[in-house]
């Protein structure tokens, strides 16, 4: 392998202290458990409307979903595009929710920018480091998904590329692997969540859903996820799995959503973590 | 890919209820978190006697070490051979500690068989099919490891050629797969673990230490693990990690083995699992 | 897996005769091996005259180099940008090459356009799916590089978004795909640049520096391509490997190059293809 | 990862001239390209006479047909056992062929040691260190597949473990690595075979067919690894290929091999190595 410059302001080296990033009362990386829950892609204002209304009553602060979407088909349903960036800001202010979504491309930077308080560089442009320098010199909350073919130390020189840039709000979020075995749709890698928490002072959440692309293996994950170190969870949920535009098959029901917070919670006290969402007794009649 | 007829009798279809093993006043696959630790190989009597006699005051329950061991080397230690299996002998006998050691090939299945309690067989004799049809003619429990290289399915097809000879005690272990990113040594495939257990009735370990390859990863793998569904972890420790003869690297000091039980006691209370090891104030003097 | 709708102008079934691509005076695709040589990143004026005239003295009619360069690092050389387009130009113009440079990023492609016959896509972004809609609607062709975590089938969808926007002047280069073995940089995958080819109507090159990513590997890998079915290759090459400001170990030597051109000749001739470069006795003064 | 001592006796550093095996008239590993053909398994007598018949009038001088063989799963077929062994000595006998079949296990040495010229170590054998020390003790040449999950260093010293026991005479297979690639079968390693040349004085041959899994893409795989530099290949072939008791779809037909064999004397011709098997016009009427 070529000899690779390390990453610098990534590391713990540099910053021993872990860093907390502030957004829409959310403090993300310290004691508490930072959740997003939400579709893959915003497909309806009925849709969106059903997921956000109900993740927010669950007492969870922030709603993902995608407008521009980055499909491997061509043929694939591509988002709703401004339509759907209009939907996540009605939401947000309906429901008080802060909003996740991606940058697909530099060139819809400005379009997304006003529309999300973190703004999301998927696993497909981890690499890209045209981006993640213009993106560097924003001053919203980044979160960078890892490449499925990163190693740890790439995906802290791609965050590196971000700091560089003066924005230090850098979230980590691992996603999983590709590897030979594709019983799941990717590899968590459980062991890289903590590798990258004791290399790196950022947050390191976990995205459960597309890791295991199935919905019988999001809760196992999950509570895996969160013992093993991670500051938070994104979670793909949808009102009609059956009959979703993307990623059906790893989208939680909106009531399996409801019935993993509770095991959620304790696992999380069991690691000195504290939880935001709601007690099962509160959301009984959600 | 050739197709594969499927498994049988591994499966949840065949037999719904969970196996749980007996074995040395062990229930494998309940409730309780089943715990073994030990060095990678026996070296000495010195060396497995502290390690043996620190990890039962701990209340830990079986002793692994290695006896026979397959190196990637020939110009590694290959184990103490039979003066290993009388020192495991011995450890059994003064801390009434159950033993698990490897078979690394069938014709010294006659050797091993008497020494211990549950039989090994190793990652690198998951697919040799020969050996697990002659082991499952035995009348004892077999900790069966994942290949590095092989699939969840492959796996379970491996334990059905134990369970076809007759044998029901198969004990499942997954000890990472091989991927690009070597940061760690393996990756540990935790949504593995809950899908082996949604697939198959037999019980599911994990073993932290070949999976990560690093001490510093040991405690979140297996925090993890235990979160994640594993009804049980499999722990390299040593008493002096940096002269040990073979993955030292990710063997425990006996110290972190016992400040990690405290965390590993909550999170397993967590998701409803009991533990057999003692309480912090317990072990204090240990 | 999710289900992924299948490609469709990029298959056989599509358009059953091979596509065979004219630029520069060299029909890709067709009977002739299709050779591109340069360095990884054009460094200086001296630099690259050196290379290009050494090149087109053998007969070798593309030059490549990098002007944006995407590293892994943020600390490593980024490239000369404006000022190694210029002399992309400069060569072409002295030397008569054809110029294969990279896109990087959308908002860079029309500071490139003008300078390149070829647009180069990395691998990096053959998922950036914005970039390859955009890119589909220009009127030069298009080399694909297949990303080091694509499928086949991935790579294939990829070329299908390019075709969709108009442009049917794809060359697909197989580049080495991300494996465990970290022996050689990348594993080319060779049976892939077949499969490629069965089916698809689109050119197939190989790219034997970023694959092995060692110059002793670059022969028996441009051999092997060659005779497994590849259009063509893009090989690096320096003046003065040991001080390439990148990729110097999978540089090859001038003379090296040069060294190998008889037997790539040979090779080609056995598979029924001919090749541009110029004999043995004819470079003898080169 | 951990400190592997370093191989020795299968080092060019140890022997820098190219070891060269005869057996049964063939000379592997020097300018003679090596051929081996035959079913995956021996099924019948009708069929093993058919196929050793076919090959042998093609001037390929060795027979490769499985009696014991390792499945993927209890319930397919697992091999003749005994019948097979006999089957085999009586083609070697009528056609005047060598002959290539596996040992499984050490226990079935004895059982296959008088019937097979070279004793073949499958891929799932690669890591199975006691069986390599006492294979090492026999005076029959040796041919080691590398495991799917092997890097090049742990081949040779696989490799180094045979020598070690004073045989001398190892041939190494290369036959494909796991990758998340599922295109083909496995992932052929043809720079792995290179490096494996490079780094050793071992023959190194390819195995195709278990590489891509596909009978389209044998011929390709075949071409690419003589060029590449391999001394070799065993390809499997059948006399009904659709009805073939394991690894159909890999198996060439009988047609499609000799069409083949025209091609490959030209690659081996370009890249100056001779080959035992019939021009065309000399097989015309097999």
């Amino acid at each position: 392998m070529p000899d690779i410059p390390k990453y610098k302001l990534a590391s713990r080296e540099w910053k021993p202290e872990k860093t907390i990033i502030d957004v829409k009362g959310c403090q993300i990386g310290g004691d508490e458990i930072f959740l997003i829950a939400g579709p893959c892609a915003v497909e309806s204002e009925a849709q969106i409307d059903e997921i956000a209304s109900y993740i927010s009553q669950l007492g969870i602060k922030f709603l993902r979903g995608g407008a521009f979407k980055p499909r491997t088909s061509p043929y694939n349903f591509q988002g709703l595009q401004q339509e759907g960036l209009d939907l996540l800001r009605q939401m947000s202010n309906q429901y008080n929710l802060g909003v996740i979504t991606e940058v697909m491309d530099l060139s819809l930077l400005d379009t997304v920018y006003p529309y999300t308080d973190i703004i999301q560089i998927g696993s497909r442009n981890m690499k890209n480091y045209h981006l993640l320098k213009e993106i560097g010199k924003t001053d919203k909350p980044i979160m960078l998904k890892r490449g499925m073919d990163a190693t740890i130390e790439e995906w802290l020189l791609a965050a590196e590329y971000i700091l560089l840039g003066g924005n230090d709000q850098v979230i980590l979020c691992e996603r999983g692997i590709r590897t030979f075995d594709t019983s799941s749709r990717n590899t968590l890698d459980i062991a890289g969540i903590a590798l990258a928490k004791q290399l790196s002072h950022l947050p390191v959440i976990s995205d459960p859903s597309q890791a295991t692309g199935s919905r019988d293996l999001i809760k196992s994950a999950s509570l895996a996820s969160i013992a093993g170190g991670a500051d938070g969870l994104m979670i793909e949920v949808h009102n009609d799995p059956k009959k979703a535009l993307s990623d059906g098959p790893q989208s939680l029901y909106l009531d399996q959503l409801k019935d993993m917070l509770p095991a959620l919670a304790k696992v999380s006290k069991a690691v000195d973590k504290t939880c935001s969402w709601k007690n099962k007794h509160e959301i009984v009649n959600v």
